[in-house]
C-alpha cells in the first residue's frame, strides 16, 4: 500500500466506493465520473503505479485482473452487446490517479478511434 | 491457427503488414487505419478468439503481451508524453477481427470518454 494513493485508500475502505468486485487480489468499484452507462474500474491491490511499471513476475497478475474483468463484464451484463477495456498511461492518456486501473466501459455503442 | 483469421494471416506473414515486434509469442504491426499518429497492434501468435475466451491457463500470456506492448510503447516513443491500450469485445465496441488484439495508440493527446 502507498500512503498517499487514492486507490489504495479506496482499496482499503478509507475512501468509501460501490464496490463491484472483490477478491483477495482486485477490487473492482464504479468509477464516480463515468464515461458510458457501465464504467468500472478494477484495480490490483497490490500498489503498482503504472502499467509500465510490470515486471515480468507481475505478468500473471495483470493476466488475472483481465479474467476477474471477464467476469464483471459478464455480471453486469455487457457480453451480448459488448464492452470496451482500456489502461491510460500518462498526460496524453489522461492518466490521473498512479495505481494500475483497467477501465471497463459498456452500455451504449463506443465510437472509434477511442479518444 | 485459424485458417479464416485475418490476423492469424498477417502473423503467418501470408497476407502483409508493417511489423513492429516479434517474437515466439507475439506479432506487432501498424494498425492499417490508424486512429493516432503512433496505432500499433500485438496479438498473441496462437489463435484466441477474444478476450473473454481467455483461460486461467491463457492469463500469463496476457500479462506478458502486455510487457511486450510496454517495450513497443518505448521503443515507439510513446512513454514521454503518454498512450493509450484498448482492448475491445463485441460489436458495441468495434470488434471486426476475432483474434486477440491489443491497441497501443499514442503521438497525440487522447480524449475522454475512450470513444
Amino acid at each position: 500500500m502507498s500512503a498517499d494513493c487514492l486507490f489504495c485508500k479506496i482499496v482499503a475502505g478509507t475512501i468509501p466506493s460501490t464496490q463491484v468486485y472483490s477478491d483477495e487480489e482486485f477490487y473492482a468499484f464504479r468509477d464516480i465520473n463515468p464515461g458510458a452507462p457501465t464504467h468500472v474500474l478494477i484495480v490490483p491491490r497490490a500498489h503498482i503505479a503504472n502499467i509500465t511499471d510490470v515486471s515480468a513476475q507481475d505478468a500473471p497478475l495483470v493476466g488475472r485482473m483481465f479474467l476477474r474483468a471477464n467476469e464483471i463484464a459478464e455480471q453486469e451484463g455487457l457480453t451480448k452487446n459488448g464492452f470496451r477495456y482500456v489502461l491510460n498511461y500518462g498526460p496524453w492518456a489522461g492518466q490521473s490517479v498512479f495505481h494500475i486501473h483497467l477501465h471497463i466501459l459498456g452500455g451504449r455503442p463506443m465510437a472509434w478511434p477511442p479518444g
